[in-house]
């Protein structure tokens, strides 16, 4: 990764700033393997109380929502609907330190740049560092920022702990969240008091590294079609004794169908459309498999991903007929369990241009790119605020805590949301 | 299956003979689910003990050979040389009443109609209930066979048998067979006394009932070349964030891989080669995959079977080749463990001649099979002594409790092997 020339162009040491907030964290959420800061317990309210202190020594003020969640802005704020800009500041178990927290000290840096420049931006700002957003604790993500704007299911609010230890309810209860109004569907603020969302978050991806784009802007947030399992059907029968032409090869007919997929893949790739294809489990079972044996079933999941909810339902209309086809073709059954789906998140248009535009004038790249991870973002999209996203360079993924995102690029990032907050389009 | 109009064309009603003895075999063997005879048991034996009285009331000699297996012969036979007939009378666990069992009652059933016609064979014929041929016991097929003929490794002597109560040796001793012998691999016979070994046995695989024919001969046992785990590595990432040129995804290489071999076997089919392909073992890491998790290695067993050693070394290299390919191609990597051979048994070229044309005599179909499975007749006929099979249709393959040969087809097959024992070519 080639590190940035110029970042946060002014004479404070920003990059010592971000140093020592990492550093802070990581110690806090170092669980003898990764970072681990779980939601609505203590891990998270340490972060919390990190940009808390950080906030204070800048001279903003903080708050909490009626969500309990962390809000930051600056003394002087004008009255309006206000843009908020943050993340979340939970993390998965065993994670990296930059999923999430990255985006609440973007905010605040952003902030805090405008309080020692004296700057008043165009509309006020003001910075969210988010609960809940990782699914690992009670199996659905984006929680904090459901909660807040009214998204939740009643049934959500039975999910338990990871640990078992309680439920969705009462963790919200334990923060102070008025969770009758959860239960009714009612929103914690004020919808129309937020004039949009940005989020800063590193890339979950390796296409920024390979393409070397230091930042990047992201047009959509991709939605999925998913078959946690289903099965192939054919025939069982002795490895030796059954020649190809009476065969019903549970294997043999996945293969090809994968195979045939990945073709349809590739050519709707080629027509510029957005899609990602995976096979992420396939079994035998270990109760009847042998090397001797012609498989006679074979389980195996099914997600498709895509920015465009036509792209979707597109391929999810190939992926069953090709599955018909080789039915037909190879004498096997295709068994489907509960298709599930999630709607894509559709970055605002104009934000997406606004950063674009931002990211030219400050010679970083003007690209943009899906993503393929949800985050808050959609779920404030999907609410009806305008919404967009800045990503950031990172290797290795996230959720593992090989994380690597360089200082300098996410100072460029920061750079990125300063410029569009402070300049009118 | 359409019986046969004229089985065994004399006045005894050999059909009901079978139905005996075949209920009397079931009603011994029957474990509650299937027949389970074990190896140099009491299972294999109460089955032996069956064929000897049945030789007893049909006027033959009954005896053990020094491998302690059944040796049964006309009370008039000549000197010289003498064909030996027989299958095996153990069976695997839960297994059926027809594999292995049938070509001793065959055999048995050829010697008592000779003696009932007063026929006395051009060359003396014997038949012969092997034990120990089914490979569960001791995790090794065709152990009396190959103590017979010399051809067991001294290491396999200390083999335990599947519930861990004794070794191979303990059970060979066990029915009075001299150890020190086998361990030197000195035949327990003088192999020149045998002039040839035919076998009747029940298809384990479709072919004749999809080809609606009651017997078959077979042309050669099929060898082997297997791998039972093959890794394939790639690199797993998130399913939403790593783009298609990006991905090493292991699934996708081993659909390719797969896909690629079926193309290649369907046209070396179409060239006339012998050959089955099986990927019989498929999984990705339980610990590690997720229908969200592009998988970064699937593990593959693989074997191909051919009846001739030529065919399976040039399909090795193609999946050689294709692997190299795929690895190349798709930034994966395979891990192979070590390769396992079993060389393929013919059969003897005059006998399968000699069976076609009794085949055609008696207007049974002049065709002949690939053998899948392994046979003792591969050990007698890799021990330099001519050896040849007949095939009765079965449906439901064999190892299990659903065998299905009908009586018809059993004595179509016995017509055959009376045919070509009383006839000279």
């Amino acid at each position: 990764m080639k590190p940035l020339a110029h970042p946060m162009r002014n004479e404070r040491d920003w990059e010592a700033l971000a140093g020592e907030v990492f550093a802070e964290l990581r110690q806090l959420g170092f669980d003898g393997v990764g970072i681990t800061r779980q939601a609505f317990a203590e891990g998270e309210a340490a972060a919390m109380a990190v940009m808390e202190r950080l906030a204070g020594r800048e001279g903003l003020l903080a708050a909490r929502d009626a969500g309990d969640n962390l809000v930051v802005s600056l003394p002087d704020e004008a009255p309006g609907p206000y843009i908020l800009v943050g993340s979340h500041l939970d993390s998965v178990p065993r994670g990296g330190n930059f999923d999430g927290a990255a985006g609440v000290l973007a905010g605040l840096m952003v902030l805090a740049r405008m309080k020692s420049e004296g700057v008043t931006p165009p509309r006020p700002v003001r910075v969210i560092g988010l609960r809940g957003e990782e699914s690992p604790w009670f199996g659905k993500p984006y929680i904090g920022s459901s909660a807040l704007l009214g998204a939740l299911k009643p049934q959500d609010l039975d999910l338990r702990q990871r640990d078992g230890a309680r439920s969705l309810a009462e963790a919200l209860a334990g923060v102070g969240i008025d969770v009758e109004k959860v239960r009714e569907g009612a929103p914690l603020v004020d919808k129309r008091d937020i004039a949009a969302f940005l989020e800063l978050h590193i890339e979950q991806g390796p296409v920024m590294v390979a393409r070397e784009w230091p930042t990047a802007v992201v047009t959509g947030i991709r939605g999925n079609i998913r078959h946690q399992r289903i099965l192939c059907q054919g025939q069982a029968g002795h490895s030796g004794a059954v020649p190809r032409w009476l065969r019903k090869d549970a294997v043999f007919a996945l293969a090809e169908l994968v195979s045939r997929l990945d073709e349809h893949w590739r050519v709707l790739l080629e027509r510029g459309l957005d899609l990602v294809v995976t096979v992420g489990i396939v079994a035998t079972d270990p109760e009847d498999h042998a090397t001797t044996r012609i498989p006679g079933e074979v389980a195996f999941s099914f997600e498709i991903r895509s920015q465009s909810r036509e792209t979707l339902e597109a391929f999810y209309v190939l992926f069953e007929t090709e599955c018909a086809n080789i039915a037909r073709e190879r004498g096997v059954k295709f068994v489907f369990d509960r298709r599930q789906d999630a709607a894509p998140g559709r970055m605002d248009e104009g934000w997406v241009k606004r950063l674009v535009e931002a990211s030219r004038r400050l010679g970083l790249p003007a690209e943009t790119i899906a993503s393929g991870a949800g985050h808050d973002a959609a779920v404030f999209a999907n609410a009806g605020i305008p919404a967009a996203m800045v990503f950031v360079r990172n290797e290795h993924g996230s959720h593992n805590p090989d994380e690597a995102m360089e200082i300098a690029d996410f100072l460029a990032g920061v750079d990125l949301l300063y410029e569009a907050l402070t300049k009118e389009p």
